[in-house]
């Protein structure tokens, strides 16, 4: 089963979903920060709504229930997009008018404001304060991860744990939730409910590796920016850290990093992470993670929702971009 | 009663807030964004949970059950402070090396996103998902507030309708719900719970429109920044509307304004209208706030927190700075 296969059966739903997602931004602001409408035009795969269709699958689906999950997470998702920008923004209009450039940042990160509140109030319709809870419990823990992500920002010293609880944090946990709250909101078992979050966890765990593999060993078409935009922006990732503490070339890593001269051969080191055995290591790492999300459904009977689940696993590990 | 003897009668309980918002912003993150311990460490009136406390006095005073909107009320009036000072720091830093420059801003932006993000979080403790729905809608009004403001810089055309919206929604309902909030929790009357709700929208848009009037004819010392630093930054008030559409100066302020030359002649703007007839007419309209605020208590029984809330309405209007 492919993504497509697995989006053509949720189709009507997930163009309701995201015809309610335009409903929950308010057109007069969005005309104000165009590129919040825009990242909503633009569109994007929408997991974590259909996380949570899947999970509402398991369970009693109500889709108007469902709604108040489906969108607030994706929204969330394209808040911190927004608040991401901001500094980009800064940066891009670096000797432009100045009034300009201070209005769209302020502008920018009072949207994503906007877009944060307006997601945890629509889950507040909902009269079940333990999806209050976790969602906002996950909120926290996303914006920790982002401050942990400059924390560590050209830290060399991070061991693989501090990388994994930074992606679990930065990715996992959204995913993790997704699938949760759909069947917390239909009223699945507390089994149900707990396997979609283990599998939503492992899955985005699989995800952000595969992400921080693609940024050496994809394309810059592919990727719409530059190979190897983490290291060359600080954010040292699982490839990069195996060059530096395990494989042959961590020598050459180490004298960079004791002369502090890792800036002056960013090029030398993202070809030298592209060879290495860190990619191959850091794919198997990824496919563990779709292991362990795949056997934790395991226990579940056959059923289209299995599949579909078992199909976006299968998808996550392979895609190229 | 002073607003002295008030705090007094509350002081314990007012302190233990104190520790509560201590614990519940992450040091390890605080380090990271030293102005929000900075900001903590301030102090600052903490009008919000003293507003929520009085409003629990007027039903089963809980100050374990209280907490849980007292401290997030406050959380999120100093998230909104953090982000007001992302934009103010890239100012500031104008010229100094820009890794510094975006590490500040993207840390500051993230920290008050997480001091939000806990906000909500402590709240959703509680398991009354009316009390998170008040919250959440608040906060999206906060948020339109913020970029109201911004869509109104410079324009020249609002008329009192808008500034009166846009200081409802930037400062006003905070102050609203918390006094409501604080009733809810301590489960007062429907009756009860909507006099608070009046009370604190009516002080609050009292306090604004005093904060208004004092940008214009405290000190600067008083201020601790430029006088008439609204408008300086295009934020035009109260009184400045006055000017320019009522008092016998508004063809001075029309001329200016058809000629695009405010900017050039602030000083001369800002010294019109700390003399003019608009700073009596907007002390008037907050006097009116502060009497319906204090008309709406006068159904409730004499006790001391009645005289607490009427002495603080008391002190909203006359103070200095």
């Amino acid at each position: 089963m492919n993504l497509v296969d697995i989006y053509l059966q949720l189709k009507g739903d997930v163009q309701y979903i995201e015809k309610e997602l335009e409903k929950a931004i308010d057109s007069r602001l969005a005309d104000l920060y165009q590129s919040s409408t825009h990242l909503l035009k633009a569109g994007g795969k929408r997991m974590r709504p259909v996380f949570v269709l899947l999970g509402g699958k398991l369970g009693n689906y109500d889709l108007e229930k469902l709604k108040y999950v489906a969108v607030p997470l994706e929204l969330i998702h394209m808040a911190t997009l927004v608040h991401d920008d901001v500094i980009d923004d800064s940066d891009k209009r670096r000797g432009a008018d100045t009034v300009r450039a201070k209005w769209d940042n302020r502008v920018a990160m009072y949207t994503g404001d906007y877009i944060f509140a307006r997601a945890l109030s629509m889950a507040s319709e909902l009269p079940n304060p333990q999806i209050h809870q976790i969602l906002s419990r996950a909120m926290v823990d996303l914006c920790i991860g982002e401050i942990e992500q400059i924390r560590d920002l050209n830290n060399w010293e991070q061991g693989l744990r501090v990388y994994l609880r930074r992606i679990k944090r930065k990715t996992a946990l959204l995913f993790a939730i997704s699938g949760q709250l759909g069947a917390v909101a239909a009223g699945a078992t507390p089994d149900i409910v707990r396997r979609m979050y283990l599998y939503g966890y492992n899955v985005g765990m699989a995800f952000q590796i595969t992400d921080d593999i693609l940024d050496f060993t994809a394309t810059e078409k592919q990727l719409g920016k530059p190979v190897g935009s983490d290291l060359r922006q600080g954010n040292i990732t699982l490839p990069a850290l195996y060059s530096a503490k395990v494989g042959p070339e961590k020598e050459t890593f180490q004298a960079w990093i004791r002369q502090g001269s890792i800036d002056a051969h960013l090029d030398e080191a993202i070809s030298l992470i592209r060879k290495s055995e860190g990619i191959a290591y850091a794919n198997r790492l990824a496919a563990r993670y779709i292991e362990r999300a795949c056997s934790v459904l395991q226990p579940l009977p056959q059923s289209k929702t299995k599949k579909s689940l078992l199909g976006i696993a299968d998808f996550i590990c392979g895609r190229k971009f």
